[in-house]
């Protein structure tokens, strides 16, 4: 039986990592590591100037769960080094309640918790419900073990994971799968600022403000908003602008005073 | 005269960001947002869901400074938001005290307050000393005009920033410089496991071995160890796997039940 570590940045409490449980129990053997709090937004952080504690949480007979008091990432690290001694065949986070489209990537713990795993040359999907306001994790239950097996069955390439996010409930019956590619819109900063309520000093709430751009056709975003279940191939393994690299190599070396 | 916004993640009393205003101030029109406490690690998150406070900071008369209760990325949210009408010309992030090269990207605040600007179209440079134990700050502070300049005189590209690590100070004079391409070692998990010394439950630190890997000659790694200052280009404003995508598109489509 293949070897899931389950993660998410909703935390272990969250009612959308109990979804994925729920898809996932019966055909691997699952591990859980989730954080202890909400750790929304924190993309691939870890924890480096404060001690991590690990707790025993009670999940199941059929399975080990552990809470961090860390991120997505942490979870992933102290996992891979406590719990296994041959690394899992995959790592799974979510259900995210919330948009994990576009160029939120790097902003989503979900997705972090699956990074993590890439530097271990483990590959991973992240599922996402894009609307928080309407998630439907029961619908979005259904179709996991169907992208589960086929990741498993087709090897991602070194360095890139799937992002998946389910469309808003709002739109009702998952209308198709779409491979597509990687939209633009993200958490725009537009901050709402309050006062607080005897003192009179200003508080700033951000990240409530979706951005949009004009998107391309194949594009997440596009595809979400007529209906369509998303998944982005997303590759962060190598990162060098290469065409950057070699055109300006001479010139920039050149600078040495 | 150009506008900089500066910002880093050790936080805004940190001696790094000091050096990094002593090299530019007089040269341009800086601003300064910094986060009120350390935020090592924390790459490009964003602090979603509890609220932020921004206050002025008694830098110097020659530029204003603020200090947020938050990551770098929430740093530059809010200044371009508050501070700015029309956007600064670059983002200059650190002088981080430790490596951000290699796969660190993503892990590094102080790289995820210039992606956070690259989202804005606004360009950024990261800069860090190598060795957390010997950084030299005022050797690197020389070099931090020179790289400025020739970044607004050449344009990066749209996504792309430059990751600048300078060398150990074990290592001598800076060598030359050298644009190079991004390394593979990064923070891995090998946590150190210690014990409260009388509850006696386990308690973890992380991100305490990089991990090391064969790396390629012209990387930003093996250059740092022969003592160059190193400019990685860093590509994140498109992170499609194009390969991936069209090779498996079909294939996955087809899925849907």
């Amino acid at each position: 039986m293949k070897k899931i570590l389950i993660t998410n940045d909703d935390g272990i409490f969250a009612p959308g990592i109990r979804h994925l449980w729920n898809a996932l129990k019966g055909h691997f053997e699952v591990t859980i590591a989730a954080p202890a709090t909400e750790q929304s937004g924190v993309g691939v952080s870890i924890t480096a100037h404060h001690p991590l504690r690990l707790s025993e949480y009670a999940w199941s007979e059929q399975a080990r769960a552990w809470c961090v008091t860390g991120t997505p990432a942490d979870c992933v690290k102290l996992a891979l080094n406590e719990f296994y001694t041959d690394p899992p065949d995959l790592i799974v986070s979510g259900i995210n309640c919330g948009a994990n489209s576009g160029r939120n990537v790097l902003y989503s713990g979900t997705i972090g918790g699956v990074i993590e795993g890439l530097m271990h040359e483990i590959p991973g999907v992240a599922f996402s419900c894009y609307d928080m306001n309407n998630p439907d994790f029961h619908q979005a239950e259904k179709h996991v073990l169907n992208i589960v097996n086929h990741t498993l069955e087709h090897s991602l390439p070194s360095g890139t994971l799937l992002n998946v996010n389910f469309p808003s409930r709002t739109c009702g019956e998952i209308k198709g799968y779409k491979l597509a590619r990687q939209g633009k819109q993200f958490w725009a900063e537009d901050p709402d600022k309050r006062f607080h309520p005897s003192r009179g000093h200003p508080y700033y709430w951000i990240g409530v403000k979706l951005a949009q751009f004009d998107e391309h056709e194949d594009s997440d975003v596009s595809w979400l908003q007529k209906g369509f279940l998303t998944a982005v191939p997303i590759h962060v393994g190598e990162l060098t602008d290469f065409n950057h690299l070699t055109a300006r190599k001479v010139n920039f070396e050149k600078l040495y005073p």
